[in-house]
């Protein structure tokens, strides 16, 4: 018999879950994506299991043999419990889905917030070129929020809401935001937000995702470019905000509005050219090199599952 | 002969320098305030050994009773060698300020950025009353910055620039600030700028500082007021911000601005408020217990010095 030793690491999100299969070297054995299915608990459990057999395999090994699991989730997490305490996309509230998990598959369990979780998978990216110790891995998807390394760890914060800049303020009286305030960065930045912008300008043009109004504005859509200015430009500020508050190495851009790629990444980069221009202290601290683009085919959030289970990173930071 | 345990916490400013000896168990034996000089580095040397020999006899003691010298000082400071690297405005480039001061009283010299060091006495401040593990020191006076502490530590960042929320850009196309940028929080918020907007608006008025406009808005001036309520509302704002990104249990403000007391709290509280009624998320995050206002009695500055000298949260932040 096989001593259990692989490694599963998954990214649950609303919409579908990613797996990911390796062994103890770090050597790819396994990957597979399947919907997400939320109706129950239950459900979700089923759906997580079949993206776990999946892998498997592939593989051709069986459930035994995986040693732990590790897996993001898009809420509000334990990471010491294992409990979700609120994840409206999963539709859980207060569930034990570590253990439920652990129980399912006879090893143990480890989840953070997805977030967090890519983050710590953005920091084994850039390691592999630089040694780094701290950065913020920003995720601009259907929302906006900023995984932060410290000293090598997560910083998760007193009620483990650090990093949760789509509420940060941008503009008074701006528009309404889901959480209540006015104005919230996610507000102007997020995916549906860059569409919401584009249907306000411009109704006549339809956009499904934001990658269709950075496409409209590549291809010279001045209303499309009019957006991409403003959304790069608070992005850049964003980005100004997380270095002057945490002062971080990096900046890692990732989640599905980052897809754009050079469309994405050109606009925010001149803003900040701009700024290096106007002060010798951002020019300090805002170089080109500190902002580093998520590439297509990693994804930070199984990476960072797998890195979970180490729990040389998802130790509690109070020591 | 008696023991060498006496401490000294000094808060070295561009004007002035306060003083302050405490025996081992923290009693205050003396405390002196006296212009800093800064023609020379030998001039601010005997500038701050005048606070130490004024303190010193008050309490009818000798040098040699110093066991050890915390100091506090405005500006780029390397806590590990007490290496000043910068400080304008005490006219110092790459001085060994802490080793200077060591061989002048023959006992270890620990130094640190003023603002740092108030954060720490900030903290111990708070903890008469509660038990607290995280907090943003917020100085407001000529600049605006932040001493951060996380997990009963100093956070300092990568290039020990953490905290400079001065220079977060808070208004597109604002003020021109003197770091090069425009629109800073601090061409907003810091004392200066809070004068220079009273001078814009109404310049039949003579401001001499923050204090004056705050004393206006409570008199009715209409000018006096509308500044208040824009500085108390981007206040608001960086408090948000700070919570958003570090996510803190407490923001204390301090600093000279701060001095108006009420009259500069009460409005900001009114803006937390509002923030409050409007979203759950900011309900839960910005009561106003979260809100501290250094009292007018206690210098952060000096009672941070004494604890640096304690070594335990001034301990280098790589572990």
């Amino acid at each position: 018999m096989q001593t259990a030793q692989l490694l599963v690491g998954l990214d649950v999100g609303g919409t579908k879950t990613a797996a990911l299969l390796v062994n103890a070297s770090g050597s790819v054995l396994g990957q597979a994506t399947v919907p997400t299915r939320t109706a129950t608990p239950d459900e979700l459990l089923d759906s997580i299991s079949q993206a776990i057999h999946l892998v498997l395999a592939q593989a051709q090994v069986t459930p035994p043999q995986i040693q732990r699991i590790g897996l993001g989730v898009p809420g509000q997490v334990d990471p010491a419990t294992g409990i979700v305490h609120l994840a409206v996309n999963l539709n859980l509230q207060n569930y034990p889905l570590g253990p439920a998990l652990s129980a399912r598959f006879k090893a143990p369990t480890f989840l953070e917030n997805d977030v967090r979780t890519a983050a710590i998978g953005a920091l084994a990216h850039v390691r592999q070129r630089e040694p780094v110790d701290s950065l913020a891995y920003v995720s601009i998807g259907t929302g906006l929020a900023a995984g932060v390394i410290l000293n090598g760890r997560l910083h998760r914060g007193h009620n483990g809401l650090a990093g949760e800049i789509g509420h940060m303020i941008a503009e008074s009286g701006g528009t309404l935001c889901n959480c209540g305030l006015h104005g919230c960065l996610e507000t102007i930045v997020a995916g549906p937000a860059i569409v919401r912008q584009m249907a306000e300008t411009e109704p006549e043009t339809v956009v499904r995702h934001a990658g269709d109004v950075y496409q409209a504005a590549v291809l010279g859509n001045q209303a499309a470019q009019k957006i991409v200015q403003r959304v790069s430009q608070q992005l850049s500020r964003a980005i100004q905000w997380l270095v002057m508050t945490y002062d971080v190495e990096k900046i890692v851009l990732g989640g599905g509005v980052t897809q754009s790629g050079d469309a994405f990444l050109a606009p925010i980069l001149q803003e900040l050219a701009c700024l290096r221009q106007q002060s010798t202290l951002a020019a300090a601290l805002l170089p080109d090199e500190k902002v580093h683009l998520i590439p297509a085919g990693f994804n930070p959030g199984v990476w960072g599952a797998i890195n979970l289970t180490k729990q040389t990173l998802s130790a509690p930071e109070k020591s």
